[in-house]
C-alpha cells in the first residue's frame, strides 16, 4: 500500500485549495476531497461476496448484495434482469517437469479448458514464440504433445498490448487443437512477476475439439523456456479438470437516478458485477461498479438531473461479455440510451478522456473535457468505444464518452488471484470518482440534445 | 525486471572509470565489470534442480549438482558431509470461509505443521492481534477454535523487523495447542501484497501437540480480518495434510581454494543449499551459494592465497540450521578456521559491513572496511553475527565478518512460491560477489595472524 500511496501523492495537490466554480466544479471537488461511498462498495462487495464467476451461486450472492446495496442508497427502479448462459467452473490444476529437471509448475485453466483425465496427461513439451509460429508448424510435431506459447507483452499506460499480446490465449488453443495437441499451456497475459497465473476467456472455433489449456504464471514461462533452452526433451505431466456445467443463470443489476425530462434521454453507464474466480475482482471490476455507483449518488443527492442516469452492473462479463449483449439485445430498440459510458480498467488515476460525439455536442465535449482537465486528464485524440460491455451501443451510433484509467499496472493484477482489495488506493479511486462526477452532471444537466453519432 | 534494473542502476556508476590499485582492488573491479560465474551458479542451480526442500530426493539432487559444478570450476577437496534429519513434508492445503461470507482463502503450513483429517475440519475463527494476545485469552475462549494471529512487519533496510515480528509463526502454534485450539493460522511472516503465503519452520515446544499449523498470505490475513471485524460469528474449513517422513538424509557439500600456508588457519564461508518447496529458493539462498562460490575462484584464478579459503554449502538450514550445527559439531575442535563469513539474505546489494574481530585486527577490519567503501558500502557498529548456518563459529569466538545486503524487499519473496530468479538483479548480484572478492582477497593474503575474538 506504501506504493501505492506515493502514486497518489502525484495527485494535483492544488486541487484542494481551488475555489468552488459551478455546481459540476463543486461536485468534483466535494468527490476528491471526500468520497468514501466508492471504497465502502469496492470494500463490501469485495470483502462480503469475494470471487463470484459468471454463473455460479457466488455470482447470484453478488446481485443480491447490489440490489440491497442500490435499494438502500436510495436508486429507482432497481431490479434484476436475468438471461441464461453456459457455465465453466475449474477443477484441479497441477503441471510438474518429469524430466529432464523434475519440479513443479503453477498453472491454471483458461475459460473453457477442456479436461485431462483425473489422474493426469503425460506428454513432450514443444515450445513456441508466438501464435504465427505455431500455425506454421507441421501438424506431425505439434500431434500428442503440450505445446508452450510465450509473448512479450510489456505495461503501456493505455493499455493497448494485451489485445495484440493476447493472441497466445485467445487464438492458441484452437490452432493447437486443429494440429492434434494434448494440451496448450500459454505465457500468462499479464506483465508482473509473482506466482500467480493470469486466467482469461477463450473459445474454441467452431467445430475444434477443447483440449486442456492452461496459462503459466510468468516466472514459471520463464523458467520452461529456459528448461527447453537447455536442448533437452522436457516431458511434462499435467492435470486440469475444469468441467462444463451445462445452462445455469446469470443477470444484469439495473437502478436508476430518474431525470426530469423523459425526452431528453438516457444516460447509460455501468461496470460488471461478475469476476475471475481466483481473486476478490476489487480492480476488475469491483472498482468499476463503485466508480460508477458513486458518481451516480453524487448526482442523485445534488438534486434531480435533466437526464435520467441509468446504472447497469452487468453479469458474465468475463466469460464472452454475456451481461452487455443480452442487454443490447433487450433494449437496443428502446430509443431512450443517448449517452454510454463505462468504468472496466481498474481504479488507478484516469489520465485520458476520449469523446465519440456528434459534431453537435462539440461544445459539451469540450465543456466536459474542460471539467475534468484540473484532475491531470488529458484529452485524447482516439473515438470513445465504450468498452466491452457498452461498446454495441457506441458502435451503433449511441454518443460515448471514454474515462480512461491509467493501466501501467493493471495486467498485473487482473484475472489473477492477486486481484484483491490491497491493489486498489484509495486516494485514486477519489480521483476516478471526481471525474465520473463532473462528466455525469455536465452531461445529465445539458441543454443541447445529445445527438447520434455519424458511424 | 525493469524495476530491478532500475535498482541496479542506483550503484556507483563512477566504479567503472576508476584505476586499478593493488590486487584486492583489481579484483573488485573485475567482478564489478563483469563477473558471469555468480549468475550462472544461480540461474543453473534454480533452473536444473528448482526447489529443494530438506532431506528429499530434490535436496540430495541439488548436492549432486553442486559437487559437479565444484569440480568442474577446479576446487580441491570436494565432498559431502552426510548427517541424518527427521523429514517433513507438505500435503494438501485448502482454507475457506463456509460463512457468513462464503469464500477460498491461500494458505500454506508451516514447517512441522500437524495434520488435519484428509476431509478437513471446520470450527469457528478467534481473532489475535498478537501473541501476547493469544498467550493472555482464557483455554475456554480458544478450545476447539481456529486461532488467527496477525501482526504488523513492516520492510526494514537491516531486516531486523523479522525477529520481532514473527513471533506469531514461531511461538503462536505451541501457544494455540496448548490451548486447546483446533489449529492455527498467521498472517504471513512477510512484507509483500500477493497472494503467496510465506512458509517457515515453527517447532512445537517440549510435550506440545502437533496442530495443524499455517500462514494465510498477507492479502488473504487481511481479508479475514475484515470478516472477523463485521463481528459475525466466522466458520472455517481448513485442510492441511502434511506428514512426518521419519529419518532422512541430508548433507554439507564442502569444497577449498587450498592456501600457501597451513600454519595460517582456514577462511569459512558458505550459504546454504536447501530451500523452501514452494519457491525455487533463488534469494534464499541460491544467491548465497552464487556469491561465495564465484568470489572464492576469483581469489583461486587470481593465484594461491595464503590462507585456506573453505566454502560449505549447508544442508537443510531451513529446517533448523541443521547442516550448519552439524558442521560446527564435527569440527569445532579442528582448531583451524580463524574467520568465518555467510551469506544468506538475498542477493540485494551489500549496504553495510560489520565485523567481530580482535582488536588486534582492528588494521585488517580497516583495510577492509576501505576496500568496499567504493562500492557503497557503509562501515556498521555492531558486532558481526555470522549468519544462522556459521553463528555457532561467531558465538565460540571465531572472527567474523558480515557483508549485508539490503534486505527491504528479500522479505516480499523468502519462503514463498516468488522466491525465483527473476527476483535477482544481475548488476547487484555482481556488487555482491566484488565486496565479498575483495574482502576474501585481503583477509586470506594478509600477513599479521587473524586472532580469536574475546568473545
Amino acid at each position: 500500500m506504501k506504493k501505492l500511496l506515493l502514486l497518489a501523492a502525484l495527485l494535483p495537490s492544488f486541487l484542494a485549495a481551488q475555489p468552488f466554480g459551478d455546481s459540476a466544479e463543486r461536485l468534483r471537488e466535494s468527490a476528491l476531497a471526500d468520497d468514501r461511498l466508492a471504497w465502502g462498495i469496492l470494500e463490501g462487495l469485495t470483502t462480503e461476496v469475494g470471487p463470484r464467476l459468471a454463473g455460479t451461486e457466488a455470482e447470484e450472492r453478488a446481485r443480491e448484495w447490489a440490489v440491497r446495496k442500490l435499494t438502500e442508497l436510495g436508486f429507482a427502479n432497481v431490479h434484476v434482469e436475468p438471461f441464461e448462459l453456459q457455465v465453466w467452473v475449474r477443477g484441479a490444476e497441477r503441471a510438474e517437469i518429469v524430466s529432464p529437471y523434475p519440479q513443479p509448475l503453477t498453472i491454471t485453466a483458461l475459460g473453457n479448458s477442456g479436461a485431462t483425465a483425473t489422474r493426469g496427461i503425460e506428454a513432450d513439451v514443444i515450445g513456441f514464440d508466438s501464435v504465427d509460429e505455431l500455425e506454421s508448424a507441421s501438424d506431425s510435431a505439434v500431434r500428442g504433445k503440450i505445446v508452450f506459447v510465450t509473448h512479450n507483452m510489456t505495461p503501456t499506460q493505455d493499455g493497448s498490448g494485451y489485445g495484440q499480446f493476447g493472441a497466445p490465449r485467445r487464438q492458441g488453443p484452437s490452432i493447437a487443437s486443429r494440429k492434434g495437441a494434448a494440451a496448450i499451456l500459454v505465457r500468462s497475459i499479464g506483465t508482473d512477476y509473482h506466482r500467480n497465473p493470469h486466467t482469461g476467456v477463450q473459445t474454441f472455433a467452431e467445430g475444434v475439439r477443447p483440449i486442456p489449456a492452461g496459462a503459466l504464471s510468468i516466472p514459471d514461462a520463464e523458467q520452461l523456456q529456459r528448461i527447453l533452452g537447455r536442448g533437452r526433451p522436457v516431458r511434462m505431466r499435467l492435470t486440469l479438470t475444469p468441467r462444463q456445467l451445462g445452462r445455469g443463470r446469470s443477470g444484469n443489476v439495473v437502478a436508476e437516478v430518474p431525470g426530469t425530462d423523459p425526452q431528453a434521454g438516457v444516460i447509460l453507464i455501468g461496470g460488471h458485477l461478475d469476476s475471475w474466480d481466483l481473486g476478490t475482482g476489487a480492480v476488475d471490476n469491483a472498482a468499476g461498479v463503485a466508480i460508477t455507483v458513486a458518481a451516480a449518488h453524487r448526482i442523485m443527492q445534488s438534486g434531480q438531473p435533466r437526464r435520467t442516469i441509468r446504472i447497469v452492473l452487468f453479469g458474465a462479463e468475463e466469460v464472452g461479455v454475456l451481461g452487455g449483449t443480452a442487454y443490447f439485445e433487450r433494449h437496443r430498440n428502446d430509443g431512450d440510451v443517448v449517452l454510454v459510458a463505462e468504468s472496466d480498467f481498474g481504479a488507478d488515476r484516469i489520465w485520458r478522456i476520449n469523446h465519440a460525439l456528434a459534431p453537435a455536442n462539440e461544445g459539451l465535449g469540450n465543456r466536459i473535457a474542460a471539467l475534468v482537465a484540473p484532475l491531470g486528464i488529458v484529452r485524447g485524440t482516439t473515438a470513445a468505444n465504450a468498452g466491452a460491455d457498452l461498446g454495441a451501443w457506441a458502435r451503433a451510433g449511441v454518443a460515448a464518452i471514454d474515462l480512461n484509467q491509467d493501466g501501467t499496472r493493471y495486467f498485473d493484477y487482473h484475472h489473477t488471484p492477486d486481484d484483491t482489495l490491497d491493489k486498489v488506493d484509495p486516494l485514486q479511486l477519489r480521483q476516478n470518482v471526481a471525474a465520473w462526477t463532473a462528466m455525469l452532471s455536465a452531461a445529465a444537466s445539458s441543454a443541447e440534445p445529445i445527438e447520434r453519432t455519424s458511424r
